[in-house]
């Protein structure tokens, strides 16, 4: 490794830390626990104890770029301040690169933690061979990312890619955002929970709420099981996931007709669930999917379903994401090769 | 005039044409009738005529960029073919650039007629003072453009900017292009007039109601005199455009964080009765557009309502379009000026 960044990936929960090299290896790694109760102070002295960690089993004449933090959380990018972070409590306004940049004495780079995963996907991953792209991330929200040109589309003050809030049901369920209906409250894992116990209410004797009465641990894998087994309340569940998705998408291909958009996070491990819905509903709601889509996506299972990355063409494709939970700690490490290279 | 481009604005029922200096100056310019029933080679024959005597006016010394042509359909922005317009029966798939390059010897460029209408606003109109911005055309559809970094977003095969086939009501009214619930049913001239039948046929003494059975030349027109002097019924028809077009533009601004969304079109002459819908949609709906809108839009006359050019900040302006029916023929004379420029 000769060229390399340190990628970070803050969560609420858990702490990542890499050096990847700019071939996008990965190398030294640690991942330790997110001390929130503790304190802002406290998390940040464990973040730069690990980095210290890691930059010390690398090479001494190893060249670093710098570090690159995924942030839960809307970043003013210029300033480097948190503006605001539900899952960071404390830190708004906080001068996190300033800080992180004075002990660590290197260039830091701050990203939305989303707009981080779309970079690693891009990179790396789903989209690796496309210029432009757009990443959903479901997870206990639903976060977005948007490239353009092979770099983070920030908008004019570092807030783009929210596609998480798009409006998908105008008087739907309420969203902490203030809204009704955005597309986090049918596509996170926190709605897949809540919509399987609606549907649980609305039929009290069937497989879905007999598998929770057994199951002190229901979750949306025992909902999506049955979906996959054919259960009809744990298939209307994951129909609407996939109905929201497919608005939501249908809206950013008649906007942006981008090459490719890739649905990632913990929740998108229920693709084959919800997917077939998304695809259904793009074909009605976007003239522009319909004109470009690939002859059947749920018959091809390279770019609809499996694992494997997609080739360029003129088609709109939607695909799964490939990284995993890597995708935010590879695009985090890439935030200082790209300003490097632009600089 | 020195350096000028001639720029077309090829309608279904108009067809408009003028030389524009790379100032931004419009020197000669010719009207005619589109001859649609009379076939595609009638229009062409008469539109290259039209350029012709355009032509003539200007002076041999002056230097021709070439011709920009806005047409209302899907063009496929590599050949230069015209995949689809309803308003133009008959030229699906017609090389129309190549034929026109042809008979009049210089370049030409297509572009879609709403994304040039945004190209025009983004040089001389409302969004002359930044880079980035979208803008909706609300006529006899809704059609949009996007423009980044100065250029036409064209997208991966130029149909991005479609934004009036958003899907604003999941369930809503069925739309031309196969989907229910477009804003396009919501926003447009021909919705607006709709939304007032429906409103005369759900309070058939009402005020609007009277005033249809007294007018035989009844239009949206009349609907916006009523709800500008407070009629119940009117100003609903017009808080349905305002909400529907609050919903897409919360979903662009969420998604690009763009500096400034422009409203343009024959139908935004209604700008008064559904604005005030339109931003208390957004302050709902997004919440980038919260944390950036401006104090009060509704009482800052300059970019909300009057036709003043806004200047830039970090603040999400949503304006009305200044250019009128000119935009699009200068925006149409500002695709051989870019394309030089990049050549």
């Amino acid at each position: 490794m000769t060229n390399f960044a340190i990628g970070v990936d803050l969560g609420g929960t858990n702490l990542r830390i890499a050096a990847v090299d700019d071939q996008g290896t990965i190398g030294e790694r640690v991942a330790i626990s997110t001390n929130v109760a503790l304190g802002r102070d406290r998390v940040i002295d464990d973040m730069c104890g690990a980095i210290e960690r890691v930059l010390a089993k690398c090479g001494n004449s190893d060249k670093l770029y710098g570090i690159g933090i995924g942030v839960p959380g809307i970043i003013d990018s210029e300033t480097g301040l948190l503006r605001e972070s539900p899952n960071l409590p404390g830190w708004a306004n906080y001068p996190v690169r300033a800080e992180i940049e004075r002990r660590l004495k290197t260039v830091v780079i701050l990203g939305n933690d989303a707009n981080v995963a779309a970079l690693g996907e891009k990179w790396l991953g789903a989209a690796k061979d496309f210029d432009d792209m757009a990443m959903l991330t479901l997870g206990t929200g639903v976060g977005g990312g948007l490239i353009i040109g092979g770099a983070i589309w920030q908008g004019m003050n570092g807030m783009a890619g929210e596609f998480g809030h798009t409006t998908v049901e105008p008087d739907g369920h309420p969203c902490g955002c203030g809204n009704h209906g955005c597309v986090e409250q049918y596509a996170s894992a926190t709605a897949m929970l809540r919509m399987a116990k609606e549907a649980i209410a609305e039929n009290p004797g069937g497989a879905l709420a007999r598998a929770a009465q057994a199951d002190p641990k229901f979750s949306s894998k025992t909902a999506y099981d049955l979906a996959m087994q054919g259960d009809p309340d744990a298939r209307k569940v994951f129909g609407r996931v996939g109905r929201a998705l497919g608005i939501v998408l249908s809206g950013l291909v008649n906007s942006l007709n981008l090459p490719i958009y890739v649905i990632g996070g913990g929740a998108s491990s229920a693709w084959d669930a919800f997917s077939p819905a998304i695809f259904e509903e793009m074909r009605k709601r976007s003239m522009v999917y319909a004109a470009t889509a690939p002859p059947d996506p749920n018959a091809k299972k390279e770019w609809a379903s499996a694992h494997v990355i997609p080739a360029p063409g003129k088609k709109t494709i939607v695909a799964r994401a490939v990284l995993g939970t890597d995708a935010g700690l590879i695009g985090a490490a890439r935030l200082p090769m790209i300003a490097e290279s632009k600089s």
